[in-house]
């Protein structure tokens, strides 16, 4: 049975797409608490999940959350229909992918769709990627769930082959996208760079770029702007591309999952849906990264390789060190600002090599250099200045301020520094504590917040010499930040008491 | 920082706690949409999920959920204070159980309590469940398991030792309990069975005996029915008998996963704090059941035993056929009805069978039977009318109509018959299908609504003989059951064409 019912919209984002209608009306319409129900406005229809409330809402009126009402297109007045909704195939799909089964084209089509369309929730998707990191999917499996990811979102096209930069993640500090974008620009290729926002890391490419300019862009919006640079630094999000993948990856992140068959999924549908053709895929391997051996990292590079095949986009992988991070700076605007020193001539070698060198092996794939002589290319490009315009260019086109200095960049004035507590050396960075800080600092949601390293493994200290210095925008988040330096090291040097026992004390701090 | 509201309750049930504050508060008291806040009322702190709406509340004023006030007693107009929830520790140890460490005792009784007080959410709940059916748990973490989740409830007490059965699940129409417990009563053992409703099956034992009486009572309420007539089969869910195994079971049933270890701790744990001191465990073994081979059967009785030993409490255990449901029908009327009729005299074997088999067990652990003579004392029991004149006893004190006639009980009248399409013996009866035709049909919701078999494994039918008939208070759900039936088989007749290709057709519906 359909009701029909007057909406009205809840200003609150709730996460997941929720409406509240009356207990009579749901006794009339033969509708429980709890069922999920389909809305038909015009022509959408949207799953949702139903609650029942006498207070939020009266007879023949529907409450609609927030983010149901961005997703159908509702507002104030329309009319919906409401009905009970099948039971989703979905759940029993996942259940047999959890007991071992080999799932179809048309199983994954079906539970990317179910995601898409909310008829299964956050719950389900999460089982479902747990099902993945427990019992693995095969190639075939990884191909369809690409493609599902791909057919249930937006498109974009570009006149020439895109080229594209990905990491795989886990290095905090990996600000390399900023330096390489200009650099391939401005030898001619093109490279409309969609990104992230940082999940569970202190900044994303996203989040970094968004302290220099603008990054939220319509489709037609981006294309103009890589028509007049070739190219841009764009958070993904509003474009529609693979939104799936968005939401898997919401759901993982509660646990801080990542299998490896949905992380080959996910980075392939958004650079598919982003019409790349061409990507160089940066994979950290190294103790406290995501890939710890450089034996799993081939595999994982074939993988990737492989995926990339089926799907029509040419993939090269580089290796690279990731057991700690990538310069000195680890937060939005931090980074921002070692990005622009570094393309102005003064960053630190790990930055400008590693954005040297992938940004080398993209020019080679692109014929911009000839084989084995990309990195030289691209470090000469670097050096004259070129890839400095170019940024500034980008920036301009990205409704920044193109003048923009290093220097001017606002970072957090609350700060706290960590001092030596010995002389000795370095014989550790622990990424995971510092992206731990970075968070509890604030980042990225305050952009001035984040860790800058006064010294990175291997180097000699002395005895009260400033390690690294907390940045944060609110005193509260230094606090947390700090509390974090109070239970674990980031940095461990060579002779250093570690902790004393029955009392447990690390750093001095 | 902490700041004070004036509460007022909304009248919506969710599946989280939730809390909703205006926009420009939060701004204030420094929290953010999503937060997880402690909420202190008189000497209550609870933990709640944030959301923000200027609609939905006023400046001062903090909405609270209707569960949210129920958990901690929480009316219109009450001061609470509101503070950011730290960082739950939980998180950090199901990550570690998701990566194969082995948790402490400590760590267990975190996570347990992290759940019950709402620190954390169903989807950590469901990981935690699932690391459980990926990388297990051992002896000791089981123990820990259980003790935690006794230790965050409430706990019965009996004067003499109270007996109980309890079965693993997974087989329909298993409504032996409502047999059981009379004729162990009879015999003049205590056996207060606490139970619970159905999650995934047509019918509980709670929503079957309800049929017949109330089951809803207080722990006082139930010590009376008790020291009245040495029975009661009523709702455990009242009692707070480890509040977080309904938490877990919960977020379990969303994808339907039962690993051993949550069961073996989930069982034990609502009968250690129900205060059952002897337990028989009903374990149904065969194709379809939860238990397939006597081999799992023996290794799962064996973890029972041995947790029992470690908790204090004493199991045996019965292997039981499981491969088709007790008796004919199923759903919680009909079920009702039948369990009715074998206490009159007037049963099917399979179910007086069972019945006896189980309370034989019982009555020799408790010294009422001498070994080995348990099942014909039973029996007798049940024969002579003693085992139904205790079922009248129990009905009375719970409130019930004890001169209720099995042919009065109300069953759906909207019906469906499924004919044999050839002749022939019927060769599988599907557990699984069986159970989602009942669910589809109504149950245990709608308590008329379910299924009742004619024939059984084995038996020789004739073509367009009745071989099972559907139940329905409700139209559509009648509907939604047949397309059960269009899609799968409940009955598999040897010789009988399965499905025609390409076109697919099962049983003649």
């Amino acid at each position: 049975m359909k009701i029909r019912f007057k909406a009205k919209v809840i200003d609150l984002f709730s996460r997941e797409r929720a409406v509240v209608v009356s207990s009579k009306d749901a006794e009339n319409a033969d509708l429980r608490s709890f069922d999920r129900v389909k809305l038909t406005a015009d022509e959408t229809t949207i799953t949702a999940m139903l609650y029942l409330s006498d207070k939020l809402t009266q007879d023949g009126t529907i409450r609609v959350s927030q983010e149901l009402a961005s997703d159908a297109g509702i507002t104030d007045g329309d009319i919906v229909s409401v009905a009970l909704a099948p039971r989703p195939q979905s759940v029993t799909l996942i259940k047999r992918k959890m007991k071992g089964a080999t799932l179809s084209k048309a199983d994954m089509g079906t539970i990317i769709q179910d995601i898409v369309l909310g008829n299964i929730g956050p719950m389900e998707t999460l089982a479902f990627a747990m099902a993945q990191k427990y019992v693995g999917m095969n190639d075939d499996e990884t191909e369809f769930l690409t493609r599902a990811l791909v057919d249930t979102g937006d498109r974009l096209e570009f006149d020439s082959p895109a080229y594209d930069k990905h990491s795989i993640g886990g290095v905090p500090g990996n600000k390399v996208s900023l330096l390489i974008v200009p650099i391939v620009a401005s030898a001619g290729l093109l490279i409309p760079k969609t990104s992230s926002r940082a999940i569970t890391s202190p900044t994303g490419t996203a989040d970094t770029m968004e302290v220099l300019a603008q990054v939220e862009f319509t489709a037609s919006e981006l294309k103009e702007i890589a028509r007049k640079t070739n190219g841009a630094i764009a958070w993904g999000g509003m474009l529609n591309l693979a939104p799936g993948d968005d939401m898997i990856i919401r759901a993982e992140s509660v646990v801080g999952i990542d299998p490896e068959s949905q992380m080959l999924a996910s980075i392939l549908a958004k650079k598919m849906a982003a019409g790349v053709r061409n990507l160089v895929l940066d994979i950290p391997t190294g103790k406290g990264a995501k890939v710890e051996t450089m034996e799993e990292a081939v595999s994982l590079a074939n993988r990737f390789i492989d995926l990339g095949r089926r799907l029509g986009i040419q993939v090269r992988c580089g290796v690279t060190y990731g057991g700690q991070p990538i310069g000195h700076a680890i937060g939005p605007a931090l980074e921002a600002k070692e990005a622009l020193e570094a393309l102005t001539g003064d960053g630190p070698s790990s930055l400008i090599e590693k954005s040297v060198s992938i940004s080398g092996l993209i020019l080679e794939m692109g014929g911009t250099a000839p084989a084995g002589r990309g990195y030289e290319v691209a470090r000469e490009i670097l050096k004259s200045g070129r890839a400095f315009d170019k940024m500034k260019e980008i920036i301009e086109a990205q409704g920044g301020d193109s003048r923009v200095k290093p220097e001017e960049i606002t970072v957090g004035d609350h700060r706290h520094a960590l001092y030596a507590p010995v002389d000795g050396y370095v014989t550790s960075v622990e990424n995971r504590v510092l992206t731990e800080m970075g968070r509890a600092a604030g980042a990225p949601r305050d952009k001035g917040a984040g860790v800058v390293l006064h010294v990175k493994r291997g180097h000699k200290v002395r005895k009260d010499q400033k390690m690294l210095e907390i940045y944060a925008e609110r005193s509260v988040k230094l606090q947390d930040a700090v509390n974090v330096l109070r239970r674990e090291s980031p940095l461990i040097i060579e002779g250093m008491l570690l902790r004393t026992v029955p009392e447990t004390m690390f750093l001095n701090v």
